[in-house]
């Protein structure tokens, strides 16, 4: 089952309007959530930055985000994931539109969410690339998770054919990013660094909490550019996402990152992520 | 009526799997194209432009070219379109697929084709702004007509908000790539400059045609970057697209290009490509 505009729907009979802009022209925006045993983890922040994102997009939420978020609950429940660990997507678009590109004066936003079981990767960490797709860091669709994704599709896609599980993007000037599905993190001269949002990193909901705990932990952090050099240079690197939490990695582009697994730094702040999502704060 | 994969719809009923990856991921192309009495002006060229990026994209077209050609027609005889100006547009997606970026193995790509009717602009020439929304020439999507087009939605709706007709991008090094919707030609010291692809332009089909009226007319053409001074010293400024041919821009940023009317050389080039389009040629 999946939900449209609040009411669940049978997968196979779901139809999305052939004009719908979201389709057409890439103009929404969406979320993607880990549920823990029926509980979606951190949906308030996922559904703030959504209205945030709206905002800045002028596309009308069709629901207002506690009735987004009962909805979700309902919809866990009518695909058995009350119990399971689960992904939940979040996908809202400015709606059909006529012809062209001027944003209609109005619409009628669509609103949709599916919720399917999530199996966790296998391996304990990743190894990635720095891809030839770069990321748009002078656009506002940076900062945002707009379903104008194939660059995103393309640089993944660029990983895997190199033979490397994950993705890493430079910006126009040639400085890191993020990853294709992932913000980054490294450790270098016993401080963590990760790519400031001006450098075309997406306002990542991991990214906050890995700040924040990082900053609990007395861990001294700086939100500064980061160069390809760096990433040599770096004892440990990790990626993260909501899915996923935080990612190891292990090397990048053949070389190997510190020890090659996960190291102090990555590993307290992975004890204290799993901490987190146990105790569902 | 719409098409879906070569089969006559009625729009209303019409609906796209909520699974796929055009609306989800932006993870598909399009194609927008002039009709004139029935016939679609260099549909050719744009079916062509459409199988490169498939090919580029790894989408395999439900139907050959030719195939999509007749049902064009079929299309526009079933929106009575026949003796009308319309505009079609043209849209592939990967189709469903499974959550995530990975593109699938296997997929079952969408063509879906609109076909509606085509009210020219009124005026004669168009003024333009530079925007903040910069276009991304460091990825292999500057050079795709792709479904990710929030970039030219949001450039559209700047240039809008601050009165202007249209939008004109720069790319990362902030040199003017293309419009929110055309491509960009200039008249400068008796040459014709458009800015290369490597700059972020879309290998528009409008562009090559002027690039070869122009040769044809013994102009000199400059495919050379091109800068915002540059604009304010042209004598003449053309914004180019498929649907609107060749327009005028009369003012960037409040101030006069030339006389503020088409000049000689864009005149010259709206003739000789009415000429074409007269003769379905």
């Amino acid at each position: 089952m999946i939900l449209i505009n609040g009411t669940l729907t049978d997968e196979a009979s779901a139809r999305i309007d052939a004009t719908d802009r979201g389709l057409l022209l890439g103009d929404g925006l969406f979320e993607t959530v880990r549920s823990h045993a029926g509980v979606p983890f951190r949906l308030g922040a996922h559904l703030a930055r959504l209205a945030t994102g709206a905002k800045r997009l002028s596309i009308r939420l069709p629901l207002p985000p506690d009735q987004i978020s009962g909805a979700i609950t309902d919809l866990l429940h009518a695909n058995q994931l009350q119990r399971a660990e689960a992904a939940i997507r979040v996908t809202l678009t400015r709606g059909p539109g006529p012809r062209g590109l001027a944003i209609p004066a109005e619409s009628q936003p669509a609103l949709l969410v599916q919720a399917v079981p999530y199996t966790p990767r296998q391996k304990p960490n990743v190894t990635a690339v720095v891809v030839e797709v770069r990321r748009n860091e002078a656009s506002p669709t940076a900062q945002l998770k707009s379903l104008s994704y194939l660059d995103n599709v393309l640089a993944a896609q660029e990983a895997k054919s190199r033979g490397a599980d994950d993705a890493l993007m430079l910006n126009s000037r040639g400085r890191l990013a993020c990853g294709a599905r992932a913000n980054l993190f490294l450790v270098l001269e016993e401080t963590l660094y990760t790519p400031p949002l001006t450098e075309g990193a997406l306002p990542g909901i991991t990214r906050a909490i890995v700040l924040e705990l990082a900053g609990a932990a007395k861990l001294r952090t700086r939100q500064s550019p980061v160069f390809p050099d760096d990433l040599m240079r770096a004892s440990e690197v990790f990626l993260t996402n909501s899915l996923e939490g935080l990612l190891p990695v292990s090397e990048i582009g053949g070389k190997k990152i510190g020890v090659g697994e996960a190291g102090p730094v990555t590993r307290s702040l992975m004890e204290a992520y799993a901490g987190l999502a146990a105790n569902r704060s």
